[in-house]
């Protein structure tokens, strides 16, 4: 076997995460999540929660500079995101060194894109799906999860462009783009795997 | 089986056309291309030649349209391409009704948006791929085949904004995009298949 990368992009609430457990799980391979953001609390003495959280303070600081015209705003959340993003560009460049993986956002298709045997796959899924599953497995308000999930969709976005110059779920950037309320969960595990092996 | 209906839509020089057609085969379905200019021809009258070409026309009055500062030009190609566009559109309605078939192509996806066994699928391929495709397979003078394909690919994006008012190659309509070019065309026709017998 390769020592291939898969890295997975998902759309919010589209299950991406849950595919590429799965899919690791399957092929006997690491699945790496919670270990990122844990090395990087270590790396960077911050806490986990806040590290999980980074693209929320990234866009919240984003959009204060944003209204503060533009001037940069001392000890702004980008200069953080910056200090996180660094920190989680090594650990993610010394897993992937380790041998085959999979790993789930936190721009791990960029930041990899120079690995010989990555593997790059975005999962996205029609709104209403997602809108459901924000409620029943994140617990989002019924009245507002809508909402909630197009605006974690915008920051992904955004923060993605922000650290690769390049359009999130386009799909010039991925060998595979899969609708997973269309295929079902365990049809796109079955057809990342058999794209790999293939 | 389901009364499944594959279309496929793609980049020029991609080979999704020979993807939906070794598909076809694969499964042992009717694969609808010429059949549907053949017909199309016959429902209007046009020569065939002249409707395969129906994006390109469609291009050119459109910025001729636009080059006229936006004022109707008397029997002008839009017109044509709409008339063009409603044949096919009966045809490739009818052709649904019949049974399970690939379709490469001329919006069918969008045609048959309402179809209850849809599947909708995008192949794109790396811009390098398909120039080099472009002058082996279709002859394009080297000097200019980048130029031409990024061309026919405008030409198909406008195309099909102007009938369905969507994206041409957005993630949001497509069941599956695959990466020929990353992937094989074999491994293409392999998870499309996987991906609709699941």
């Amino acid at each position: 076997m390769k020592n291939t990368v898969i890295c997975i992009s998902r759309e919010f609430g589209s299950g991406g995460r849950v595919i590429g457990k799965k899919l690791a799980e399957e092929m006997g391979i690491p699945f790496y999540d919670r270990t990122i953001i844990e090395e990087t609390a270590k790396a960077t003495g911050l806490a986990a929660e806040y590290i999980e959280q980074e693209e929320q303070h990234f866009n919240n600081s984003l959009l204060f500079n944003l209204s503060m015209g533009g001037h940069t705003v001392t000890a702004s959340g980008i200069a953080f995101s910056n200090r996180v993003f660094e920190a989680e560009r090594e650990i993610i460049e010394s897993l992937a060194k380790k041998g085959p993986c999979v790993i789930v956002g936190r721009c791990a298709d960029y930041i990899l894109r120079e690995h010989p045997d990555l593997f790059s796959v975005f999962i996205c899924a029609d709104l209403a799906h997602r809108v459901k599953r924000g409620i029943e497995h994140y617990g989002l308000a019924a009245d507002r999860a809508e909402k909630t999930v197009k605006s974690k969709d915008k920051q992904r976005a955004r923060h993605y462009r922000f650290y690769s110059d390049r359009e999130w779920g386009n799909r010039k950037h991925y060998h595979l783009i899969l609708n997973s309320s269309a295929l079902g969960a365990d049809t796109c595990v079955k057809l990342i795997k058999a794209a790999i092996e293939a």
